[in-house]
Order: C-alpha cells, then structure tokens, then sequence
C-alpha cells in the first residue's frame, strides 16, 4: 500500500483544487430554494467517481434529494466496503460571521475554509481519493461501494426508502463512514458510540392576531410568555429532563465503565476556551465527557415569536414557537421520546393557549461492536497513521442512517472520522486541516488493506481471476 | 356650534381623501430606513393645518423625528387648547396577513382600512377637520394649538426635549389627546387613566458561536433553553411577577372602587371572541378589566434565538434575547422598576452564560383627575354625542408622554379617544369606523365650545376683541 500513500502525498494538491469544485456549490438540504444546487452537487460526486477510477457511478433518484452512486468492483469473492457519506451542509447562519464566504473556499493557515469543508464534502472526498490511489497505484484490495446522499443534515428521510429498495445493489461487509471527529490532535479515537435524535417543533397560539400588549396585557395569555415558561420547564434545576419517562430505557453506565471512560485525556479549559464559556452545564453528577457522550440532552435550536426587529413593538404576538431537539442514548427510542415529549407538552399547556407539537425527525443511538475485524482493521489503520493507539469515543453527535443501516441492510458501521473541535462544523467559520485530510486519505487506504487481510477466509485458495 | 357640525356631515368623505394622503406615508418610526417618510409626513401635516385655517405651521426640529406644529390665536383672552397627537405608526407585521395592503387605504364595510387609520392618523386628523369646520363656520370658540410628533410608537424620547425647549410656544390650559379608545360601541367612555411602561431587551450569550447541538448539547448552556427558563420565572402560577419589589409601589383599589369598576358593562365572551381566545388568563383574584386596568403585567413582546428557518438545524445558539415590556400602575416609577428588572435578571442568571440587560424606553402611568373643567366638558360633549353619559375608563395602554406633559408643561390631558376593540391597532388590517370619524369630530367640537363656557371667567366682561 505504499505506492497508494507515495500518490497521495504527491497529488494532495490537486484533489484540495477537486474538492473546491465541490464546496462552491451551495448543498443546503435544509433550505428548498437550493434543490437544484443538491442536484448539481450529486453530479460534480458521480463525475469525479467515474474520473477517479469508478467502473460505475450514476446520479440515482429517491423520494427527496438523489443518491451519488458509484463502484468499482474488483473481485465478488473479495470483501465489499461500502463507504457513506453526504453532500448535503448546513445553513450558513449570519454570512456577516464568516471571515471568508462560506461558499468561496480557501486555503489560509493550513487549513481549508468553507462550509463542508469538513461535514461532509471534505471527509467524503478523502474516500473518493483514497481510491484513486488506490487504482492508479494498482493496489486496490477490496470492492468499493459509494452511497453519498443529500439529507443527512436534515433527517435522511429519503435514505431509509432508497436502501430498502437498493438492498441488492449496497451489498458489502461494513460500512465505512467518516462524518465524525478524533478527541483531540493527540488523541486519535474512534467513534464507537453515536446519540440519537429526535427533533421537534412547537407552536404555541394565543390570540388569533398580534394584540396590543397596552390595552391586552395581563388579560390574554402571552403565547411568548408561555413558551418560554413551558420550554423553560422542560429542564430542572439539576439539568434532569422533567418529561414523564423520558429516562425509563436509558442505560446506566456502571461505576467501572464510567472509571474507564474517565480515563479519556480531556481538558476541561481547553474545552470551555474552545467554545469560549465560563463554565460548563448539564445534567448534575456526571463530566462533560459522560454528558456528552453518555447522557441525552434536550436543547432549543431556535425560538421565535413577536417583534425581533430594530426598536421596540408593543404586542402580545399571536404564535411563538420552539424548535427543540433532544440527544438520545441507547435504549431511548426516537419514536417513543418524541410521543412522550408531545403528551407532555401539551398537558402542561394552560388552556389559555392552543398548542401544536410536530416531530420532525429522529434517529436511533448506536453502538459500535469494538471486537469485529473491521473495528480492528480501523485501529490498526489509526495507529500506524497516529503513532498511537485510538481510543473509543463516545460522540455527542448523531448520525440516525447508521442505525437504519444496520435494521434495513444488516450491516455495522464503523465511524473513522478526522474531524477536530477547532473545525467549527455546523458554524460559521468551519474548517478542516490539510494534515487531517492527509491522515484521513492515508488511514483510509491502511484500513482496506488491513480489512482485506483480516477477513475469515483469507489465506485460502485465491478463487480464479 | 351647529353650523360646523352641519359642515363636518356636509364634508365628510373630501376629510376621508385628505386623511388618505397621510396614510399612504409609511411612517414608521421603529424602522430607520423609514427616516424620510417621517419628514415627510411632518410636511404633510403643516400643509393640512395651514389649509385648514392655521394662521401658521412648522415642520420643527427635535433631536430626532421632527413635530408638526399649527396653532391659530383667536383671542389670548380665551382658553387655549393643545392637541396632542402622533404621526408615526407601528411597522406592519408580516404583509401577507394584511387583506389590502397597509398604506394603500381603502374604505370598506363603512370603515377606513390601513396602517394609522385609527392610530393615530385618522383620530389626530379629527382634530384638525373639527378645527377646519370651526374656522370655516366662523364658530372657533378657543385658541388652539396643534403638536404631532413623530416617535410616540418607540416612547417619544425625543418630545420631552422638545417640551423642555418650547415651554412657551406650548402655553396652553389643557391638552386634548385622542390616541385610546371607548369600551364599546354603546358604551361611550372616557379614558382616565394610563399604565405607564417599563420595555426592556435581555440578551443570553452561551458559546462565542453557533455550536453543533450533538457534540455539546448537554455540556455547554443553552443561551436559549436559559433564557426560556428565566422569562418562564418572571411571572409565576398565579399570574404575579416575580421580581422582588415589583408591587411595593402598586395602588390597590378599595373594594368600593373595585365594586365601583365592575359595573362597567363587560362581556367577557364577546372579548374572548374579539382577540379569538378560548380562555382569558392573567394575575389571580382579578377580573378582565381590572387585570388591564388597574393591575401591572409583564409580556414578552418578542424572541428569538437560533435557527429559525425551514427544517431543522442541530445547534445551540451563541446568543438568544427578547424583549420584554411591563405596564405599570400608579405609583410605580419607570425608572426602579427597570432597574429591579434589570438586578433580579442579571442575579437569576446562571455563570454559564453572560447576560446583558438594557432599558429600551419607559413611561410613567397617568390619572386624569375627574372634576376638572376640561373634564366635565368632555363628559358634557360625549353625551350629547352618544345620547349617553360616558364612563370612566381606566385604559391598559400607555402615552408615556401624557405624564411627561404634566411634569414639563404643567398640564393635564384629557383623553378623548374614539376607537373601538376591533380596530386591530398595532396589528394588521387597522381600521377606524367612519361613524367614529364624525362622531370624534362633532364631540370635539363640543368639547371646544363647553370647555370654552367653563372657563372661570366666562360671563365676566368679554376682553376688547
């Protein structure tokens, strides 16, 4: 495989200009006016497949934005890697916050600036010329998959349908994925944990117009005012979830896993600097790590009701509203919590005001098995890229396909991402760094190798070529 | 006085068309980029004064929107009245909720539709008409003096200076104010009293950015779920604020004058039905009138935070802020209320986040003193009107210069307003009842020639005219 990391070292240069073609182009799942950029998007992905080796690569529609496809199959008898990623991003947020605009990448301080740069155009593309390494190297061990799809930041409602109907064509061994980050620079890990999400959106009604807040105030019911008090009940004053059951399936680390998992090298002010706080919060009696990592979490992504405009507006609004999205952990069920949020909320509202609750998306937590080959072809890649054994990392984040991955196709995942805290994904500002692009290419080709050797009947009789 | 109101019948719809003029002017005074139309609006009103019979009018500078003076001197002998009123309108809400659009007036159903057709352009132009008939019908019984200003709609910070600066220009014996309303269409009122107001904005900061909601969600405060909580602690079940000292300097009525209020005729169903509420809510022990009357509140008149567009976005915001407005009762002052608002916020506040708080602007709460002459007159005029003898109104909105008048200038007001509950004022589709137009007129009229015959010296030997 030395050949394939030699070529990657020689052409990293070029496939940073390769992967601007595709952070130029605006992906925002989240915003319907970009549509037709997730269309151009699956394209430029198909293209540059095809360009770097792929026998096949196709733009495959599904019930939303469409699949990039591609494959390259070198040998059924072989084992079949099928790597997942995503070119859908984030909204930018405030374009006034980005030093750079978000859709004009560049490379400044060794890093690559752009939103995706990370999540997930810059992680998927290292697959994609990690491959062409691969083949032009000769040395490609494995066949290769590509499922690279237009809604994971909103959902991936149109994947579950898509592998359902594709259960043929997605085939493979594992699921390779790099959509997540290491615990530090010197602290490579993999993500062997993943939270599960279910989002919700609520609207509290009031009067049935804007009312003078003079002539109404104190006599009808604030829907603003009520939100808050509802949202603001919705956490204690230990940080506990107060929904009836929410805690009912959650598994309670034990006193030795929670010893183990504190042994993470983690600092705590390089945390809080990083996300420039005073102090840390949560739920009372566990660290930020088990916070995080073991522990759901129940956060306002947005609220809005009334005048937010310049000056001041003397009304009581008619609506406000709350988007709330809650971090699960194994066994919570997004279906479940997102029913037992929604009869909670609406019986503690007064009957003053009218409320809707809508479920939006969810996803399940996932656990990683840390004993299969793959997981052990994954740390033997990190560690001879790192110099250092990887820990396992259980992610704050969720990725709610890797759950459906397993369910539909049957198949485990393993999570190799090289993202770092400093990269500001989902932010204005995001970022990833050229080494970690460099180490993500180079680990990426060791684990194929390492994968390829460790599967059951290697070493048997090569069947005919 | 009979022939002025033969003219205001015989010119009532060229009255309508003129006031058309100054309705098309989007004054809106919270909205910068709408600084000239204030100028404008200012222009259009001196040109009206003086066609209608001023002896002169001046667009005058203040330190910000500039006031529109008239005045016509009949006589230094006889009373001298000083109309008070605003050019300036609320911003419009969302345009699409709007049936026609907001500064495109149109007369529909008997009523004038659009921004300012009550508040307070249709009911400030009355006085001007009422005058033009006066002076037309060579009828005018007083000296009268016009000030509209335009900043009442974001707390007439600039007309206390203004005051200060024309203590003599704005000599006068009383101020008619028509800028509130009536109880109902059959029950003519007359507003003698005024919450004062304290409008403050409180800004949450958690991390210095946007961050991902699953990597820190449960770590990091929520500048958004904080906020909810501390707005939700404001007020608590029983519909009372919560800040300490809030009610120290609150007035309580007697229970004779709480007796006394409750025989004003009120139907609670038409109200819910006129705001399209199932149930009213508010402060425990008091009704619907007294809530909006006599008893402070607390509502939120805008939020916001995070991510608030289509779909869904999976952050914690940086920073979260609402504005937040409280009406205040004899006694209690602006200035301490804010100030207790602003210590109990601050203190309530967790070390996770940051707060900042800012007092936007204030007023003090007014009580018309009901045995004066002026008063009387008003009553006097109103019931021949109305074929009713008004009552006694104690109004939830505010005019926080009313009691600036009374420090500055030394004088009372009286509030004669004309509109109804359904005129949506501050809300989209405002509306002003033709019939209101005139009666407001033919009152003032009245008002004019009674206050005139009150006066202490009237039946002494008339002056040298």
């Amino acid at each position: 495989m030395e050949k394939s990391i030699q070529y990657i070292r020689e052409n990293q240069s070029r496939f940073v200009e390769e992967l601007f073609e595709g952070l130029r182009i605006p992906s925002i799942s989240a915003e319907s006016a970009h549509k037709p950029d997730m269309e151009r998007c699956a394209g430029w992905l198909c293209r540059t497949l095809l360009a770097s080796g792929a026998d096949r690569a196709e733009v495959m529609p599904t019930a939303g934005n469409p699949v990039a496809y591609g494959e390259k199959i070198v040998d059924p008898a072989r084992p079949t890697v099928l790597v997942y990623g995503h070119y859908d991003v984030m909204p930018t947020g405030d374009p006034a916050l980005w030093e750079t605009q978000p859709f004009e990448p560049v490379v400044r301080d060794g890093r690559i600036w752009g939103r995706g740069a990370n999540d997930d155009k810059g992680q998927g593309f290292m697959h994609i010329k990690a491959f062409e390494a691969m083949v032009r190297s000769g040395e490609l061990p494995c066949n290769l998959k590509f499922m690279f799809e237009g809604e994971e930041e909103i959902g991936s409602s149109s994947l579950y349908g898509f592998c359902e109907q594709h259960k043929e064509l997605l085939k493979a061994d594992i699921i390779l994925v790099s959509d997540t980050g290491m615990i530090g620079p010197d602290t490579p890990s993999i993500t062997c944990g993943l939270r599960g999400l279910a989002y919700m959106e609520v609207t509290v009604t009031g009067p049935d117009k804007e009312v003078h807040s003079g002539l109404f105030g104190g006599a009808v019911a604030n829907p603003a005012n009520v939100l808050a008090k509802l949202v603001g009940s919705l956490t204690d004053e230990n940080g506990r979830i107060t929904i009836p059951g929410f805690y009912s399936d959650v598994i309670e680390f034990t006193a030795e896993e929670r010893a183990e998992l504190g042994k993470t090298p983690f600092c705590e002010e390089r945390y809080k600097k990083s996300v420039g706080v005073r102090e840390t919060a949560g739920e009372a009696g566990y660290s930020t790590i088990e916070r995080t990592g073991i522990r759901p979490a129940l956060d306002v992504n947005g609220i809005r009701g009334g005048y937010t405009g310049e000056g001041t507006k003397t009304i009581i609004p008619s609506t406000a509203s709350a988007k709330i999205s809650m971090r699960l952990v194994p066994n919570q069920d997004f279906h479940k919590i997102g029913k037992l949020f929604a009869d909670h909320f609406s019986k503690i509202a007064p009957r003053s005001v009218k409320v809707d609750v809508k479920f939006l998306h969810g996803g399940a937590p996932y656990l990683s098995p840390t004993s299969s080959p793959a997981y052990l072809a994954a740390i033997q890649a990190v560690e001879k890229v790192f110099s250092k054994k990887p820990l396992p990392f259980y992610s704050g984040g969720s990725i709610p396909i890797i759950s459906g991955f397993e369910k539909i196709l049957g198949l485990k995942s393993i999570l190799l991402g090289f993202g770092s805290d400093i990269d500001a994904i989902h932010s204005p500002n995001e970022s990833y760094g050229l080494e970690n692009f460099r180490e993500g290419m180079e680990t990426i080709v060791r684990f194929h190798h390492y994968f390829e050797k460790r599967r059951p009947n290697h070493g048997a009789a090569e069947p005919n070529l």
